[in-house]
């Protein structure tokens, strides 16, 4: 049994935000490779508007393929009801619906308020889901790009809400804003308001936090972690600063600490061979696959 | 004042392993900048056989320039009691000693076991040096490419055995293969073996890990960090894995975190411009100068 358990969100968020698409095919044939380096939960695409972000049209198709795969979790994300609609329809495990902590992303993202996508999400729950599972994730919960800070009591407000009719509670820092002192105080905070429904930490490592941020969030009794594989995605304003936190660093950092992932790290660098020959015009990012392993490494046991 | 300390080491463990030689000129105006930015404590240079390590040669000269600037401490490398005394003519401040933990990595590296090494440093601490400080710094004490494991034992008996002599010990992941949980077990050992003789943490960042390890070395009472701008100097052997600590990513990790390290950020990057102009093939890390500061980021106050 793995210590942590990583969700490995390339396929979705590294996908969404990168320059090229990946062809469906390369998709599935990433994700088969995700599967058998012992990833249990991979977000694997987002029902929005395909007119509005074209790497994610195949969906659909993408999720009723993961499922094929034996003891795979596939998530996918969700922005409203429609979507929602579309992610039961498809079949997928778990659907996750990003909450704007920041009034202004939120505005801007989906032009509704925090409030308003609360209220989106409680009518997605009311509606029949056998066996779904329903994450809230409170996405810019840690700073924003455009605006600045985000205060604390709305990312607790917003998780204290999202509790109430959501099976599990995520903190994003979708910007990668977030520092390991901030983690630990929200974190604390989220935890002693909604207890064990608090389950994810989704962060970025795009000013190079993501490692320190995972340690602090670990350090504080968070045993879920998203992250994409070699940092895909990175951001579009920012050449050159990476993505989600890197999946093999994570695991490497994981393992080499004898925290059980679960996961195999010479298989999922198989995977990002994979994955690079997909969208080779891709920057790639993160260490532990250009230095190798230490001599004498040894997997957690 | 500042919380943190950070001594720059780019001039040393930059320079001396990057492919590129910096010409004396362009040393001086870096070292400049980098204090001009706040830098307290600068490692200008190793006196080592300049056969051996070509871009070391000028480092007599460079010792006497950065006394020139006002309120740096100047530190020297030395690996002999050679090179201690060119550190002691130069009028270096403080002289630094590597002792290898690896057994394997001393004798390859100095053609000394680790116990000869010690009676090396004992020797040259026994020599009138007034006013000088003496550091010796525990190399490969979190593992090492030649042989592997490093037996903790072996690190806490030579940190006890150099605090005899010496004004202070560091402890340094010299390949980077330290983890967060070994960085804390272990620093807490020789804290307890030592207390506050133990000073410094000297991390590499090969497989990423830089950050969480500095963050975890914090946690465990450390005040005094070596860092290197750009990451520079990275590994020969790992083609694309960065060297020491990047200083810049650190200082903002430590800045957000309200943890003041007297760094400004701004003229930190103006430094990294001008080393950049300097040795432009070098290959320079560092997700902070890609990025750019997070809306509406304050400095630690």
């Amino acid at each position: 049994m793995a210590d942590v358990h990583i969700c490995e969100v390339g396929p979705r968020d590294g996908l969404q935000n990168a320059q090229h698409l990946m062809p469906t095919a390369a998709k599935k044939a990433w994700i088969s490779a995700l599967a058998a380096a012992g990833l249990k939960e991979i977000e694997v695409g987002s029902f929005v508007p395909p007119k509005l972000i074209p790497a994610m049209a195949d969906t659909a198709e993408i999720v009723a393929f993961a499922k094929t795969l034996k003891g795979l979790k596939v998530v996918a994300l969700a922005p409203n009801f429609k979507g929602f609609q579309r992610a039961l329809e498809a079949g997928a495990h778990k659907i996750t619906f990003p909450v704007s902590a920041s009034r202004k992303h939120s505005e801007s993202n989906v032009r509704m308020t925090p409030e308003q996508m609360i209220e989106e999400v409680r009518r997605c729950a009311r509606e029949p889901h056998p066996g779904v599972e329903i994450e809230g994730a409170v996405s810019t919960a840690f700073g924003c790009t455009l605006q600045g800070e985000v205060p604390e009591d709305d990312v607790v407000r917003i998780a204290v809400a999202l509790a109430e009719f959501c099976d599990f509670v995520a903190l994003a820092d979708t910007v990668g804003y977030a520092n390991p002192a901030q983690i630990r105080k929200i974190f604390k905070r989220v935890f002693s308001a909604i207890g064990s429904k608090l389950e994810a930490a989704h962060l970025h490592n795009t000013r190079g936090l993501g490692l320190a941020n995972a340690l602090a969030a670990y350090e504080e009794g968070v045993r879920h972690f998203d992250s994409s594989l070699g940092g895909l995605g990175g951001c579009p304003f920012a050449p050159g600063a990476s993505g989600n936190v890197i999946t093999e660093d994570l695991v490497f950092m994981f393992e080499s600490m004898g925290v059980k992932t679960g996961v195999d790290l010479g298989r999922l660098l198989e995977a990002r061979k994979l994955m690079a020959q997909a969208i080779p015009q891709e920057p790639l990012y993160g260490h532990m696959a250009l230095a190798g392993l230490p001599k004498g490494f040894r997997a957690a046991a």
